[in-house]
């Protein structure tokens, strides 16, 4: 499962509808927070993501993408969390996390750690990678990619059993890559199990003008979720406040060759009605989606 | 009109129909609000409270009662506000609001006041005044009396008319205290006005233990809404934390003589069904009711 639950979909307005930035991702039971915008923690509650998990990312310091960490970490202690907590973060996080504690009389249940990132950096977790790449906003910037690690081969029962192979444990031991015999012949993995399927890819580039980078960090994914806050209309705008117009998203989209495209952080203007940004944006790439809150997503294999 | 709010009704563990703290108070078209937990801008969305009231009274400095600041004041500015906005607390408010706006990238467009009050301090205002006072919690934290001013006594027309006064401006002079003349007759404003009429009176306690000086703080008012947040059965915990049961509010309440008496801060224990709360504390105080989000209440004159 590579499950994506979309708790803030706003922009740095929030509206009745649209919470700031949060979006909780859950792949094969390991799940983590990207940004945190006020209120984060209700939204979680309202979508019954739990708080276990280890990590929150956060993309940049702006106030809409963090001030749901100081409620929400004290909820965390309330509920007499032990396990330590991690705050990634681009430049300045010793910073705000300072700022944010120092808001608080209470002391935590638990520990947290806070790490400072920058482009290339790579984050290892069981089943996945985050890895990080600069974006484009006036404040320093990053995204995430969450990379799933390689997956087995496809087995071909069809081949097994003309290479005399009963299926049972022999299939389990060529899948993971060992020879089995079968009398005295020695049938090696490759004879029956295809090559290495690349895991699954998401994007999440937070606010960000488009750029050759972001289309770098986007190549192939399967999903990514890009700032696509204004319609082209406000092309100005979105150079002037350093995000990006649907139109520049679904570009983006298109060059690095995604699977799925949706768009995040949406402008007040078009909280209620974000039919024009998907106008435009399907214009230009056809499987595009507007975020909204609790919304989710299940990000399939696309082998 | 006097008109009270409720934007957020929980206690420091939010849940999915309970915000943390904030009332909004509209009193003849002068508004504020009162404490300002996370997620109050949204909420104040919600109730289409508008933002242009003039200052937020804060009762204490625990992260539920404060933390919608930073998103607020960054909407606000986002909005274009002009007219500085008032940030009332007790001690340490410098500290918390030079850490608030350090949590922040941007330029706010209009002026913060910030103003630290104790006990016995009073805020002038056209209409009313806000007099503080102090309450039993574990940190530095104040209660806030909304007292409006004196209203003008009541003008009895068949006397006017004994006397030979015709409606009309003569009236109005009267009741505004003035003489009148009746050919060379002098008619004095207390032979046809009675005399003045107290204005209403709303209290907010904030967390607290029941008190002497609450109920000192709170004699004869309209509306106390006060810190009920437990059953009787969690006495022990209220003494510890610092609260009240809603058995204590309706006890203050009571020797208060107050005329009605709302609980807030409910515990997340009792967040979907309050029914005990409300039922220990009518057994007390008759006239009691169990706050909830976005209820509004209107304070009548009582003469």
């Amino acid at each position: 499962m590579l499950r994506v639950i979309f708790l803030g979909t706003g922009g740095a307005l929030p509206t009745v509808n649209r919470n700031p930035p949060a979006i909780f991702i859950n792949i094969k039971g390991e799940s983590m927070l990207f940004d945190c915008g006020e209120g984060t923690q209700q939204q979680m509650m309202r979508a019954k993501t739990g708080m276990a998990f280890r990590s929150i990312f956060i993309t940049h310091w702006h106030g809409d993408h963090f001030l749901g960490i100081p409620g929400l970490i004290q909820t965390m202690s309330f509920q007499g969390r032990k396990k330590p907590l991690e705050i990634i973060g681009p430049k300045h996080i010793d910073r705000f996390i300072s700022d944010i504690l120092s808001l608080c009389y209470y002391r935590l249940s638990f520990d947290l750690k806070i790490r400072e990132v920058k482009a290339g950096d790579i984050i290892e977790r069981s089943n996945h990678v985050i890895k990080v790449f600069e974006t484009d906003h006036n404040v320093p910037s990053v995204g995430y990619i969450l990379q799933e690690h390689e997956r087995l081969g496809k087995f071909d029962p069809g081949r097994a059993i003309e290479l005399g192979i009963r299926p049972g444990p022999l299939y389990s031991r060529l899948q993971s890559g060992k020879s089995v015999f079968v009398g005295e012949k020695e049938i090696k993995p490759d004879e029956v199990v295809g090559p290495k399927r690349r895991g699954r890819k998401v994007v999440y580039t937070g606010d960000t003008r488009p750029s050759a980078k972001v289309i770098k960090a986007s190549r192939g994914a399967d999903l990514l979720i890009h700032d696509g806050m204004l319609l082209g209309a406000l092309a100005d705008w979105a150079v002037e406040s350093k995000h990006s117009t649907s139109i520049e998203a679904a570009n983006d989209a298109k060059d690095a060759g995604v699977k799925k495209l949706i768009l995040m952080h949406i402008s007040s203007r078009y909280s209620d009605d974000p039919t024009p940004l998907l106008r435009e944006a399907k214009g230009i790439f056809e499987n595009t989606e507007i975020s909204r809150d609790f919304m989710t997503v299940e990000v399939p294999y696309q082998d």
